[in-house]
């Protein structure tokens, strides 16, 4: 599953535009294949299971990895311990693992301390978590920031234990190390950045966030391959803690980033759904609900709430980037969210690669969003005497085309972006894009270089 | 029925707030045994019915009684002269009283000047009003700035008048006196005032607007009680010109009110009817609108029309104060509307009670409005840390509180006041409130000290 | 049909308003007879049509006719040859006309380059247009622009024509000239001027648009007898071509159109249509919908959009001026839209005289809409003592118009005009206008001068 260089044999770089570089079938197969592959590691919000994907990654784009030590102060937080866990169970009076993490990385709530005690059923329960709903799914919980420990059942294993002693072990430590996380730029023509983040502190979930890593690297790697306009970064860390800590390095460089988003969830098989920046209406959050409009599917839109994934830190009210987040079935939205059930059944190659086709589309709008001058703005140019114009007709005849080509030049007056213009016309923004072009070829358009939106 | 000191011993004042002071069933009582007791008195827009009735008022509060002198310029008007009512009727020729005020003081058309002739049946008519449609109801009339005179009957009483002479008298003079209001002040910890105006000119109309005054006098007595944020200032004025003469002699503080409400109709059986602002988004507006919407009960909004009760003063283009009006059945809109049908059986204790109740979380809403600035705006600060979250658990645990903290801290960037958050997180404004209470008290916010809307 | 007087002696002009001056059955037949007579008259962008319907509105309106050679730039374009069409006709080979431009001038392809040869059916096919949804109408083709020669013939001529020889001859020339426009000015109180514009270059067309030449020179006409406050300009010229070369030589004068319409498809039995200005919100595009609004027929309202008639040039960026299109039915809205079928039966003398009425309306709206300052903001004046307001009454009496003399005075702030209080009150125009002139009357308020929408 080595495709590193399948990308830049396909690549269809028409106007400075973006275009999918492999077929989907394959691309969505081996995202697939790359998830299948990432999964059986122990990720948490530190230790080997991150650097283990990370390193997987790194086979695809060229990432650069860092580790940033135990104790550093990252804003009103602190660098946690590292936690590695080599082993977890709990064993009958037999001496049989009826719990055990090697059956599944769930099983044991991530970062507990370790333990090893024996103890009777009524204690140890107090340290189990099931789902009584699900009564077959193994749920995840955690235990960062205060001191304890745990495991997580099946609901039908929690009733199989019977009354007695149990020898619990929890064969972990908890010691002064690092935080790991990974980040990869693809310089563009211009310093302006657009930034992708994708959370890579879950263990066994594939959907939540495995999928968000596996297309994250792929638009990297396929973004490498274009001559770009914007620049773009992107970062794979722990939820929060990674998210504040690359936030808290970068401060004083994050003016740069004039759109983002936050990648999760983008294996299933539900609709997309998009959670607006907490700006609500930045050129982000419009490029996007343009991509869904046309999309031909149903798709949801939530309005920005401080609660959720990572835009809790990239849309705090200090730091305000214009960022949404960008998923299919919304987190919490799914039955199998945060559980074991959240495995490789739940995803498929054609959904992941619809979320990359969507997530293509999106920095197709970005790139393609440019602002003009009509350098004839008093009446209209005669468009015929070049060639822009059907010459006999009728005014029914009238295509898309013609519509795009009039409504950009009316509104190219440095007050409008090809996105405001695609909006207001009602058109599809490919067509705009396309027009303008032409229009720009004919030299009746001036690009005006105010990139992107300020922070 | 004196209760002047019940209020202090209940009082239940968290955090500055402001909650009811006694029990519902007793205080709705007492409005409406205050209620019955002004109800007598044949109130005008001056005499001795607005002295009596404000002279009850002070046995609850220690209201200041202006007197402002016949002729006395206010804007475009002058204070009128002064109406004394002493008796007023119409005999048939057998001496016995058809029409008589000593039975319903509604039967004299309010500020009729002073008549005594015998006259015709024929000729009498063109002086008496009635309700064809509410045959047992006697209406209510002024003819105020323009001198006339006349009874207001039912309708079956002007069908039983037979033909004949009648001897007709008001005993009524119009002389050099004054215009009488009552002013309450009650001191908070900043000079910005909240004005609750309650009109008292109406003769014996329970609805409109003794409950109107019952309610204003138990407001300002619970209110007197507290540790106020707000001072809160109570007019008890005549509808037009008592408000245009308060408005007159206070011209120059009026920059010191930054909200306020037209106090009136509180007494009967219909849900709550709030007029908005001139303004329309005014502070007080939104207050309102909050309380209202989370009440559980249906209630209407009505936008700002320059027709309608002392709004018409209040809202005028130069003064322009940010002054709503919260009503049960809107004025006009119930059908015993100044008639002697806005009586006692029209109102009751619950009905009183209720509406303090929506007047004393509108105040509430406004104590605690408060702009914070979040002083960890660049990501979250860590709450576990602060034991302001859950300690273990899962995305779909979190509750209101939590999404209010959430909320608090993401929009307290200086822009945003409470109820701006309140509104846009769709939440409750106390469990807004509280949390932000909480944020305060762990040194996560600050202050910001804009008291209110500016005028 | 020479009505030219007949307008001063009907004129109603109170108040400075403006009210249709003939009955309406009279001036609906007399546009109707002044379309009949320009019908047959082969109109193009340039030469002897043009001029000869031009000579015809001059007979009601004295008309400044400029004639612009040949040649001209006029922004991006240039003033094309003039066309002289003589005769045009394909003959059988028994010299039998089976296409005669003289049975009716749509047969031939506008702005035709000359031809006579003898070609095969084959050949000249490739030169003939028809519609075979409607085999028995013509359309209407023209080549401006790229020299080219066509026919325009119904379907089943066409499906009649056998194959063999045809001598095709087209006697048109396209030599220097001129490009003919008329114009004329009414002037007013102020300098600020409303732009109408009707468009003269379609030959034998009724609906589109004698009917809107027929409608501009009986507006003006009327306009002419009345004194004004606005002076107002009609312009009769060449779609595209004629407004380009219009506003090309009147660029250093736009400044002072404060408002304008297109005018076009006015006689047609479909209701009213309005699309807006690119503005989408100036006082022309809020004055026609309330004009609209209170029609108490169904209307369309269409946003601006770049395509279209010569909202294209008025509204292109750089010119920018708040004018709409006020047609009935939409342009392409019609089955008979530019083909022969437009054509007399098409429209009516009442649809017409609907027109003209709702045009003379707009001009009402724009003449009584200033803007007032009231001269006793504080508090209401007292109406009462100015007989403006009801004696004796109660509060359910009010009418629309003691409504209108609240709201102009609540909001005759210095801020909105007659419109904006209109519309906010939701009264109609003339009630509010007659208010606002009452208290104008009483010395209660003062005009301000701040004429129009500054462009």
């Amino acid at each position: 599953m080595q495709a590193k260089n399948v990308a830049t044999d396909n690549v269809k770089n028409a106007g400075g535009g973006i275009s999918p570089s492999v077929s989907a079938d394959t691309l969505g197969q081996e995202m697939f294949e790359l998830i299948a592959r990432m999964y059986p590691l122990c990720r948490s919000i530190t230790g080997a299971g991150v650097r283990e994907t990370l390193a997987i990654v790194k086979e695809h784009i060229p990432l650069e990895v860092h580790e940033v030590p135990t104790g550093t102060a990252v804003f009103d937080w602190t660098v946690p311990r590292e936690w590695t866990i080599r082993d977890a169970y709990v064993k009958d009076r037999n001496g049989v693992r009826v719990i055990d993490f090697k059956q599944h990385n769930l099983h044991v709530v991530g970062y507990s301390v370790p333990v090893h005690r024996t103890m009777p059923l009524a204690e140890l329960k107090s340290h189990l978590f099931s789902l009584p709903d699900q009564p077959d799914w193994i749920p995840y919980r955690t235990a960062y920031y205060h001191e304890s420990w745990g495991f997580c059942v099946t609901h039908n294993q929690l009733l199989g234990l019977v009354d007695g002693d149990y020898e619990v072990c929890i064969d972990a430590s908890l010691e002064a190390g690092s935080l790991t996380y990974g980040e990869y730029f693809v310089p563009g023509e211009i310093e302006d950045e657009v930034l992708f983040f994708a959370h890579t502190c879950h263990p066994s979930l594939c959907n939540d966030n495995l999928a968000g890593i596996a297309v994250a690297t792929m638009l990297a790697r396929h973004l490498r391959t274009l001559k770009s306009r914007y620049s773009y970064r992107f970062v794979f860390a722990q939820s929060t803690i990674g998210s504040i800590t690359w936030l808290s390095i970068n401060a004083a460089r994050l003016q740069r980033i004039k759109h983002g988003l936050i990648m999760a969830v983008l294996g299933d098989a539900g609709n997309m759904t998009y959670k607006k920046s907490r700006r609500g209406d930045a050129v982000i959050d419009r490029a996007v609900l343009h991509v869904l409009q046309h999309k031909r599917e149903p798709y949801s839109v939530l309005e920005f709430l401080p609660h959720g994934y990572d835009e809790r830190q990239f849309c705090s009210p200090g730091i305000n980037l214009p960022m949404g987040r960008l998923t299919r079935s919304p987190n919490g939205g799914y039955p199998e969210y945060h559980t074991s059930a959240d495995n490789l059944d739940l995803i498929s190659p054609a959904a992941l690669q619809d979320s990359f086709s969507t997530y293509t589309a999106v920095t197709e709008v970005l790139e393609r969003n440019r602002r003009y001058l009509n350098l004839n703005p008093m009446c209209e140019p005669q468009l015929g005497r070049r060639g822009l114009y059907r010459k006999t007709g009728s005014y029914k005849d009238i295509g898309a085309r013609e519509h795009a080509l009039l409504w950009v030049l009316n509104l190219s007056d440095g007050e409008h972006t090809l996105l405001d213009i695609t909006e207001r016309a009602g058109l599809r923004f490919d067509t705009v894009s396309a027009a303008a072009d032409d229009l720009h070829a004919s030299g009746l358009l001036r690009e005006i270089h105010s990139h992107g939106e300020s922070t």
